[in-house]
């Protein structure tokens, strides 16, 4: 294959994807930006544009049930119909199509499906110019400047769109100094983003700080004085005057340091209320995270569990939010890890507009230096296989963005999969991982062979569980190195402040977060689910160290003792990657140069880090609790 | 007491320490540049001076056998004669006067007492304008300019001076890219330096890039390359025509990334020999560092051992160096641990000359927060205590600096002490650290009344002995946050390449280095000491994990297990912190209030600090080991 000559991959929308378009005739009624924009995608797809008479026609006027985004297909005669209510309908089908979707009805199960960047304006001295990103710079900003490279957002915005992506977080929720400002003397930078967002139904959000009013010269940020409420209004009003579609604003208050209404004495739902009311007379929504917790806690106090935090901080505040609050709770009660259960308060807030957060960008799962494709771990949480499900309860759904000014977007070029697969799970969580990977394959790499879909889905079908397997054990979570979080460190964060514990001794290991004995948390759960975590024969083995301090002779569900679990899952692991490793290199020849070597040396990487994964957490348990490994094989 | 009125504190050099000069009739003979120095203290400190008569007579003259910088003190009929051989002598005299020094002859132990700075021209990305600084910005350069605050370099030649060191390295041994340019097109900003050091008879020395011929367009930096000799004989000769008293070279070389002469396939002595042939003749010398280890080690191995580099490194060297050549070894096989045994390369080259390096920056002892006074730690490695003396064999004594552009010069006012110390150490092995710390007390607060000199004993005498007590038991070292080597992580460093492990596991905790069934370190030692570090019944309770893997039930020689003895030590190492706060508020009234401020704030980050290490240390080998406290005191 020759080197790819796009100076950027063109991900799951090259030239080839357009096969089921180019060559046809395609007639296309309504008007508008969006019209405009499938009318120019099909231009470029080598359609041929009819006025009567298209084999492919594109047409308002349908079941208004559909909604803004919701559309149908119809085939007959040859033909292919399409009739949506609204012209975003038709955007999101022109999609579809490449997927050679068939006829019937879609609509997006939720109606905000949403990718939050961690993208800073200025380099941050620790976190640089992306926070948690491993795709390269910003696409947006460059060390304190806007990057201006607007056919690249386009770009971008097109492969959102493509997806079902329509909504877009510009900048860090951890906002800085400079940061604010995008608010209001930098407010022109995000008006020329969003137009090129607005093209591909997108509307943007901004991060802003609780703070703003005290950065813009206010003595103090009280969401109940009217000094504040009228500072919001007003610079709220800017902002639509300029950017009349904005979306609205994400906050993280009073979590690891950001300001909130904790410092006045108020409440979550006060100083979410503030900013709703703000932004309700411009249609606006304010995304509220509940990502509170203690991070200066007493690693010596084992009553504390920081699992517990958002539950206790938030439920009680069900129904006190305005109706354009949406709650932002991450998936599971901790961070991101590999393995959580879901977040009970997912299941405790009926009365609150909820939008589920997962993690995209792979701070914990490898930083996409591993391999590791996430749709089968969401895919779970969506439908609730061990837990209460999130499908059906959640409003709307959010990725942290994993994508970055890197030629493949994502750095990892087949962590493009995960981006495509949130986009794809949040319109649709029905569909099966194995399958939407099999979209991606055939979008990204059009006329892929069976080799290459069957190597694709050897490598990656059960890469997450894989990852899972050469990392922490049992659901315990974290032992990644502080601070970077790449690489094992399993005494990492064991006796510091951030409340992420495995209590590891002679005897056993685990949190012990039963009502029986522990820190009460299982109590959170609705049932079944309570009493399922709470028993230590119930709980999922993936999940029995996240709720269970167990000794090394526990017998797991599967049969097996905790300690050999732990040698034999880290064992299977690192010889997973290896034969990942072995099986890309059978396809040289399916795929560009380039990218079958960038993924080649990454997988060196994986290979490497899985061993020494393996080894550490060996190591550490067998001198810990000195049980043999049943097999002999060799810990250090 | 009023509040410092100084910018910057006089350290040991106020004007009441004058007292013994302040109004007494001087005369002084001589001439030349140390001569003016001498006669401008005097007059600055209030003398007369007299052509005739004088109460207190400096002259040359002295016996030959005194050298450059050793002098002869008479007292007769009330007058104070002083002679010596060259002015540097009467230089050092009068700062002997200050300390009231009997009469009798003096001379230093050691011809070259240097200290050595790491301070970088640029901000380095981690490492900061100070490499393990811990007293602010450098005295020299700020964001890759130099500063020029002259007076303040002569302020600090002064103190140096008055201590008795002679010999400054200015820049970081890590020599960065711009650093390199110190050596050639910024040769300038040393040559000014040099100039306020010169006044003081201090020689400056910098530390160079091996590859620096490199960096200036040459394709290599073979030693054995015509191209490379010319450049640094060419280079050298330019450095000397700008500073002709310039002290020579300092090269960190092959070692924690620095370029050196295994690149070429050469030796050590191949490479420190280049750049003393380009010294030797114009008087300068190399100090070629022997800090030269494996830093990407494999954990997993056990066979290979850090300690044993620099003696497998550098002895089949003995009498490969030239004369102007002196190897520098840090004075443990480690890296600066509050507790090592003594290098064993230092009783192994007995055809080389060495410089010993102490770490005055506390990067491993508390990083200028903890109050850790090192005079009893250098005292004892000079005379042997615990292992072979280093006084007799040093030809020199080179100490990382811990000073910088804090107001108090150290960060911790209290840290004076240990370069005050390390002077008067390397001047005369001899003298007790409670005696220094008594004329440093006298020097530094004039009059200082019983109580005050009471309390400073109290809390700095026994200091480094509490600071061992709270953090690395029994000689293990390390057990640091990897990076910035603050604060506790027991398991911190014990899986990755740096070599440094404790091998602590459910049975019992430290590395075997014997011969019989270790990695065979102890036999780089003389006997007796060799033997007695072999064996676990003789070896110093201090050292004994240095040098052994022991069960927790051990008994050491001081009749407690090894477990025991890590619970006691911790519980009292912290204790005596909080003794040591509770003390320093006695003398509120009797130190400047800024001073008394911030070793107040100082100590309480110390208690707080020494609790955390105990707690994490504590807890750590009870989860470990499953034996409780024979006390019952909390273990988390």
């Amino acid at each position: 294959m020759p080197i790819v000559d796009e100076p950027v991959h063109p991900a799951w929308l090259p030239p080839g994807a357009w096969r089921p378009i180019t060559g046809r005739r395609v007639r296309v009624t309504g008007e508008g930006l969006l019209v405009r924009t499938v009318l120019a995608e099909l231009r470029a797809a080598g359609a041929t544009l009819v006025e009567t008479d298209g084999d492919v026609e594109f047409g308002l006027g349908g079941d208004p049930a559909l909604d803004g985004e919701g559309f149908e297909i119809v085939r007959r005669d040859g033909r292919t119909l399409i009739r949506a209510a609204a012209p975003h309908g038709l955007l999101h089908s022109l999609f579809h199509l490449l997927r050679e979707a068939p006829a019937g009805r879609y609509r997006p199960a939720v109606d905000r499906r949403m990718v939050d960047h961690w993208d800073n304006v200025d380099v941050h001295p620790v976190m640089g110019q992306v926070e948690r990103g491993y795709a390269g710079g910003s696409l947006f900003w460059r060390a304190g400047e806007p990057r201006r490279d607007l056919p690249r957002v386009a770009a971008y915005a097109r492969l959102l769109a493509a997806c079902g992506v329509n909504a877009v977080a510009l900048n860090n929720v951890n906002v800085h100094a400079t940061e604010t400002r995008l608010l209001t003397d930098r407010l022109a930078e995000v008006a020329e983003l969003a137009a090129e967002f607005r093209r591909y139904g997108i509307r943007v959000h901004l991060s802003v700080s609780f703070a703003a009013p005290v950065h813009h010269g206010l003595p103090g940020a009280d969401p109940l004085d009217d000094r504040v409420v009228a500072w919001w209004a007003e610079a709220t009003r800017a902002v639509y005057e300029m950017i009349p579609d904005f979306g609205g604003y994400l906050v993280k208050a009073d979590s690891e340091g950001q300001p909130g209404p904790f410092t006045y004495g108020r409440s979550h739902a006060d100083g979410a209320n503030l900013l709703a009311g703000a932004l309700a007379p411009h249609g606006g929504v304010v995304h509220w995270r509940a990502f509170v917790y203690n991070h200066r806690q007493d690693w010596r106090d084992r009553s504390v569990d920081r699992a517990r935090a958002a539950y206790d901080h938030f439920t009680p505040l069900d129904g006190a939010f305005r109706d354009n609050v949406v709650v932002q709770v991450k998936h599971g009660p901790m961070d991101f890890q590999a393995r959580e259960p879901v977040a009970p308060l997912i299941a405790a807030m009926p009365a609150t507009r909820l939008a589920v957060e997962v993690q995209a960008t792979q701070e914990y799962t490898g930083q996409q230096r591993h391999l590791c494709y996430l749709a089968p771990m969401w895919s779970s949480l969506l439908r609730g296989t061990d837990g209460p499900a999130i499908a059906g309860v959640a409003a709307e759904m959010v990725a942290v963005a994993n994508t970055g000014d890197d030629p493949f977007w994502t750095g990892h070029p087949l962590a493009q999969a995960n981006l495509y697969a949130f986009g794809r799970l949040a319109w649709d969580h029905t569909l099966d991982p194995v399958t939407i990977l099999d979209e991606w394959t055939g979008l990204t790499f059009p006329g892929a062979s069976p080799a290459l879909r069957a190597t694709l889905h050897a490598v990656m079908d059960g890469s997450w569980q894989t990852y899972e397997r050469y990392t922490a054990p049992l659901g315990v979570g974290f032992m990644v190195r502080p601070g970077h979080h790449y690489g094992p460190d399993v005494d990492g964060y064991e006796y510091t402040p951030w409340g992420t514990y495995h209590h590891a001794d002679r005897d056993g290991v685990g949190v012990d977060r039963t009502v029986a004995t522990g820190t009460g948390f299982t109590g959170q759960y609705p049932q079944p689910w309570a009493s399922i975590y709470e028993s230590a024969a119930d709980c999922p083995d993936e999940l029995a160290l996240f709720f269970h301090h167990l000794p090394y002779g526990h017998v797991l569900r599967d049969g097996r003792t905790v300690i050999q679990h732990i040698y034999d899952t880290h064992f299977a692991g690192a010889a997973e990657t290896a034969e990942m490793r072995r099986r890309w290199q059978t396809i040289s020849d399916e795929v560009p140069t380039e990218l079958f070597r960038r993924v080649a040396g990454l997988l060196n990487e994986q290979v490497r880090s899985a061993e020494e994964w393996r080894d550490q957490i060996n190591a550490y348990f067998l001198r810990k609790s000195g049980v043999p490994d049943e097999h002999g094989r060799p810990i250090y």
